[in-house]
């Protein structure tokens, strides 16, 4: 069977499918769509995934969506090597910081990588320190995670590095706009106020494949 | 090992958590702890879970919460019945659907209940009445889905029903109330505006265990 994947450039979600893609070593076809002329709502991306968002995965006949998902699927079709844990335990450990994640992170940093990237100009009100002083605090978990091990969870590269790391990526881009200045204090420079996640930035940009994965509207990585 | 379940009444996610207990028979220890004098936040369960939210599930030394996450690891610790599909494919929609849920109706649907049920009385505003909109529109997919087949996914009870049913009784019973009638015209009776949702809901209820899910704060179930 080929897989193919749609995806677009500088979009998280796709980006942890392009991980878990070349983590597993499988073969894809990428079809890299552009947001800017609505591809992913071509009728054909439609008659995949209604909601015409990205990444849509296609094995054979079979299609995946919604980036947790996918992952999920792909775990279970091509079990080596494993995202989700080698124990129910840590599989368990492994979905709820995803969860966690998901629930009390990601909604905060999307808000604020959107009001830094506004076509009108960053859009930084209170509602958006607000945020950023949310998921700084919950970035002070993952932190002391990391400072314990080189992995978010147990002594491998697991989904939830993959969840994860395409988010803290974007929120770094966006936070290094000059417009955001004030707003990046508290969490730029990475290096500087979180050692072990910029540690971690670095290990997972170290694995193989990760070139391939990086955005290309966002030229090179640096 | 014994299996320690320290929940909520009233609260969905919970009950996500007690239905999948029942449907695979497990035996566990049932800690109905009261949300009204803050035993969810007592020392003993901030140590399982720092947060203070309920399901925490404790499984001899092992900890489990995050209600989706400890679905699956229920579902990996003791596979029978399944729950998260039969196949690879399977397990795929299921988590898809899950996903769907969690990001395109969930939040709605909380805030719908948070507003109806507020303390100072409803507070049923212009940004209700759009989210209630949205989760009506949703809750056709789901109608779709269910007037092809028994489950939500699939031909068996899931940990994708599992996940839907308990918010779709709360959003019942809070429609329920005389000050929702206006709001609540487009989704109730749900026996006549969505036929397969209500046959499903009965369905569900038939289960069984599934009266010792139901939230003893509200009463019996009718």
């Amino acid at each position: 069977m080929t897989i193919d994947l749609y995806w677009g450039s500088g979009s998280a979600y796709c980006w942890r499918v392009l991980l878990a893609l070349e983590h597993k070593r499988l073969e894809y076809r990428s079809h890299m769509l552009h947001f800017d002329t609505q591809e992913h709502k071509a009728p054909q991306m439609l008659a995949m995934n209604p909601r015409g968002k990205l990444p849509v995965l296609r094995d054979g006949d079979y299609v995946a969506f919604e980036s947790v998902a996918v992952l999920y699927y792909l775990d279970r079709k091509y079990p080596e090597p494993p995202i989700f844990g080698l124990t129910p335990e840590e599989g368990g450990v492994i979905m709820r910081v995803i969860e966690e994640y998901q629930n009390y992170i990601e909604p905060g940093l999307m808000k604020i990588v959107a009001a830094v990237t506004d076509r009108r100009g960053p859009q930084i009100g209170e509602e958006i320190a607000e945020a950023m002083h949310r998921v700084a605090g919950e970035a002070r978990t993952i932190e002391r995670r990391l400072s314990q091990g080189d992995w978010v969870v147990g002594d491998r590269f697991t989904a939830v590095d993959m969840v994860i790391y395409p988010d803290i990526r974007l929120l770094q881009r966006a936070l290094a706009r000059p417009a955001a200045s004030e707003l990046a204090a508290r969490f730029l420079p990475i290096d500087i106020n979180y050692p072990a996640l910029g540690r971690w930035l670095d290990r997972v940009a170290a694995l193989p494949g990760h070139a391939r994965t990086w955005p290309p509207s966002w030229g090179k990585m640096g």
